[in-house]
């Protein structure tokens, strides 16, 4: 055909340079779910969001938190540039990841025209090497009226409160936001809240995981009436200390 | 500050192509509705979705249909990008738009890697210019079970099957489809349907829109209940031919 000759032709001396080139990047946010110990040793211990960040050794914003990221090469996906991230930064090759927003602003970064396509994960804690479920790179993140609180989970001197300017490297504390927020919307009518609990849990530990998404509390037959078509009891109890066994249940949708 | 001062140092010197550059392009999705003119000169004409798509009249796909679409200039934000490819090409200065989602395969373009991020805008048709309400970039949008038919509103010869590879330039038959998912998940839990109707819409006008973006006919009464408390009446009648006069209503939001 003509045209695909033409169109050949056209291709081997096009110049790539006549639109000005950018640099493109990959911005992780991993969000997971920890316990958060009470004192009452009774009591269960609660569940709360958390957030992966990374303290940056380099500069800009050296010695700030940030989302772990890269750079994206001209060979690679989208996608495979956020794996990478993950391989590379959080030692985990399989999770649920999901792309959420592309930044753009033209000053967002201080070295040079940087647009970041940031993608959201979602990790069950226990899934990640000992050493990561242990580091201090994980913030519970805590929320009343319209405030944003990321505090360390190792040492809770280290607090960001998001709706002050400037608390995170770039613009990551917004990245933060608008991930809080999609996972707020779809936690609701998709199972994604899956992805955050084990292969194996309690009905009022998938509530705490619901309510700690949410932010708010939940009544628990109306909760319980919700999610019932979604799980399925696997015969086994939990057996823990100071309370009383409960029922384990896991996802319907994982069974055979 | 030390490390202020060390950070302006190593701006200063940064080799901003330590890590190759690319290009990024915006692509424009833009929804619209169409009157389905009937053959019954009775029945009120039916609303189809339908969305504007440019015939390239360069190399690469050449002749093809394609959304459009422009390159991100280093000054120029990622929606300042799409509102030029709108004025440009559409001639509109004030749509909705909302980013969709960001095309980042290695071979999406045979020219280079071009990372491209789409956006969606909705338009009312007569807010448009006349010639662009009349043009014959327009292609209404049918389906049916998982079938994606488009249709040109000027010549129904010219006609593709989304289904089958290749039939738009790029990967924008499967932009189409995201984009397209995206609206039938957000027009029920959002008002986006209302800047597809002009201000004044009767609601079997309202009821149109719903169907044509859900991909099925609804009941009427659940229908009416269901937007009862997005809208209220103007006081005004349609003046019609050969039907009855409805009541006209207005998106309530949009009261002062």
């Amino acid at each position: 055909m003509f045209i695909k000759k033409a169109e050949k032709a056209f291709l081997k001396t096009y110049d790539s340079s006549v639109f000005e080139k950018l640099s493109v990047t990959t911005d992780l946010l991993v969000f997971s779910i920890s316990d958060l110990k009470t004192n009452n040793y009774r009591k269960l211990s609660n569940k709360v969001m958390s957030v992966f960040l990374a303290n940056r050794d380099q500069f800009p914003f050296k010695d700030c938190w940030s989302l772990p990221g890269g750079f994206v090469s001209p060979k690679e996906t989208l996608e495979e540039t956020a794996k990478r991230v993950l391989r590379e930064k959080i030692h985990v090759d399989d999770l649920y990841l999901e792309q959420l927003y592309t930044f753009g602003e033209v000053e967002r970064d201080p070295r040079m025209r940087i647009i970041s396509v940031a993608y959201m994960a979602l990790v069950e804690r226990s899934d990640l090497p000992y050493s990561l479920q242990q580091s201090d790179n994980w913030f519970n993140i805590f929320r009343e009226d319209n405030k944003i609180i990321l505090r360390n989970e190792k040492d809770s001197g280290v607090e960001f409160d998001l709706n002050m300017p400037s608390v995170l490297a770039f613009d990551h504390q917004e990245i933060i936001k608008i991930g809080l927020e999609r996972l707020k919307n779809k936690i609701e009518y998709t199972d994604l809240a899956f992805h955050l609990v084990p292969n194996e849990f309690t009905l009022t530990e998938l509530q705490n995981v619901y309510e700690s998404v949410l932010g708010k509390k939940l009544l628990a037959p109306a909760f319980r009436r919700s999610i019932k078509s979604k799980v399925i009891p696997t015969g086994n109890m939990t057996s823990g200390n100071g309370h009383r066994p409960s029922e384990l249940y896991c996802y319907k949708n994982n069974e055979a």
